[in-house]
């Protein structure tokens, strides 16, 4: 039984699990736009590969996840149907409080990987870490943005992108001590994951910056 | 007459008459946002070669099209300034119906190629597919998104993309089987056009996948 | 005395200056929806970093301002920092009054940078003007977009992307005449600046295109 390649396959189911997680996120949000099928599957996509995407343009790396793996994006196709066919006959909300979960994991993993990713090109700590949080973030930055929403990560008050932050930072120090790879990641992502999950238990929210009266809400 | 290159004519001309029929498109929807005339020429330009462009970055593929042939960047200018004299004086309906048929045509066009291009390019069929739906789609998707609508191809229940898409199959089909280059392009093109046309002529809608009761709209 | 390098180093505070207009804009339009300190920073740096990243990722160039200058990255995060304490104490209007001056400035520069740029890089005229055009206005189209608002450089009917249009023509023709680079991007900038100034001061609008009774607000 040794010889079973039991982390890596941990990893990866991992990483499906957080996949799907972001993936469900956009399947919900275009249920509530009530967009067609075209528009699930497409925003669900973004949420799953467009942060990963981003990330790989702006570091002028190919090829991308889901041109390597193009069994992904068949696995998207299926399960798009298949929500479609689940939400058709449930309701949303149990959905989306289940999904929380595999997201703080999904947040931690991919920010770390994105970080990780960068600093082995060289970049500096600051656009590592800022490299990181665009892999988490940014695949729900563009679900909301095709959605004509300001991105929840932007406006909710709860930490989401402060987490993969910090969690980007333990990666540079464990990396600038010198530690294993293996480990630095594997503890910045707990970091990331841990910090959210934290959040989500105590419903902490991000300190209030803008006093009420001043700030209106249209522009104009 | 037997040496005039007449099917590249044909063929220029068909991409030109799809091409202004995308660019009128940005056109209509800056004007019923009552853009000033420099977001009509940005809408416009984003329609007409919006879809091609993020095609090319996604397979890091340089020169743009319109960078190659810059004339056209000309051209676009000409279209809008023309069409915003044309637009004051009449009705905005009548353009938007004529152009249902130019722009079927640019579906095909512009889908075929884009498959074509990333089939070239040794990439997976699934994502070749998929680039032909960006190249034929995403420059409406782009047009929508400045425009602060959610992307009609994305919420419209009619079959745009899907049209794209199995068009799309078409030519991999071709391509699988060692049909020539030519004949499989035209074939792909002519699918999604023609699924396009038949869509708009039945008045054909997707399937609705969610019941009523259960999308609410509002997101929070 | 005549060893300092003075030229180089005003340019530096000019370009500065700018940057911290253009970031400002970001931070009172994110204050305005309400956003929360995450949302701040990454409007405030799409604002400021937005329009060069997407003409450096447009014209395939490595590294990006940011990566290069990572230090710029510190700044802004504390700009922000500072920037919300300071607009939790006192009013918006006054801060917007005063960065339009900086902000033409920054008009003048990146538009003329960024047509320099794309020139020496062989790309046809029309085309630099536009990555010139791009790289001045793009940050804040992008700020808008984020912030679910169709972007004011399109709809203002105020000349802003025209100025830096027509900035750009003016460094191409010092070039085609083969004018000294520093001398004509000084005459392309200030073209821009002073453009846009003038505007300002008279409360220029551009002509209406489109008649009211024709152009309906809403598409569907």
């Amino acid at each position: 039984m040794r010889d079973l390649p039991l982390l890596p396959l941990l990893l990866t189911a991992v990483e499906a699990t957080a996949t799907i997680a972001f993936a469900l996120s956009g399947l919900l949000e275009a249920a509530r736009k009530r967009l067609d099928a075209v528009g699930v599957c497409v925003v669900a996509g973004l949420a799953a590969f467009g942060g990963g995407t981003l990330r790989d343009v702006l570091l002028d790396r190919r090829p991308f996840f889901w041109v390597e793996h193009a069994v992904w994006l068949w696995a998207l196709l299926a399960l798009c149907v298949g929500a479609m066919a689940w939400l058709r006959a449930r309701h949303f909300a149990p959905t989306e409080k289940a999904m929380q979960w595999p997201d703080a994991l999904g947040l931690g993993l991919f920010s770390a990987g994105g970080t990780q990713l960068a600093l082995a090109q060289g970049l500096p700590p600051i656009v590592a870490v800022l490299m990181g949080v665009v892999t988490a973030t940014f695949g729900g930055v563009l679900r909301d943005i095709v959605c004509n929403e300001i991105p929840s990560a932007f406006r909710d008050h709860r930490p989401y992108a402060v987490c993969a932050f910090i969690g980007g930072w333990v990666l540079v120090g464990g990396h600038a001590l010198g530690l294993p790879d293996g480990a630095t990641v594997l503890a910045a992502a707990g970091t990331a994951t841990g910090l959210r999950g934290l959040a989500l238990l105590t419903d902490y929210r991000l300190p209030q910056w803008s006093s009420d009266g001043e700030a209106s809400d249209g522009k104009r």
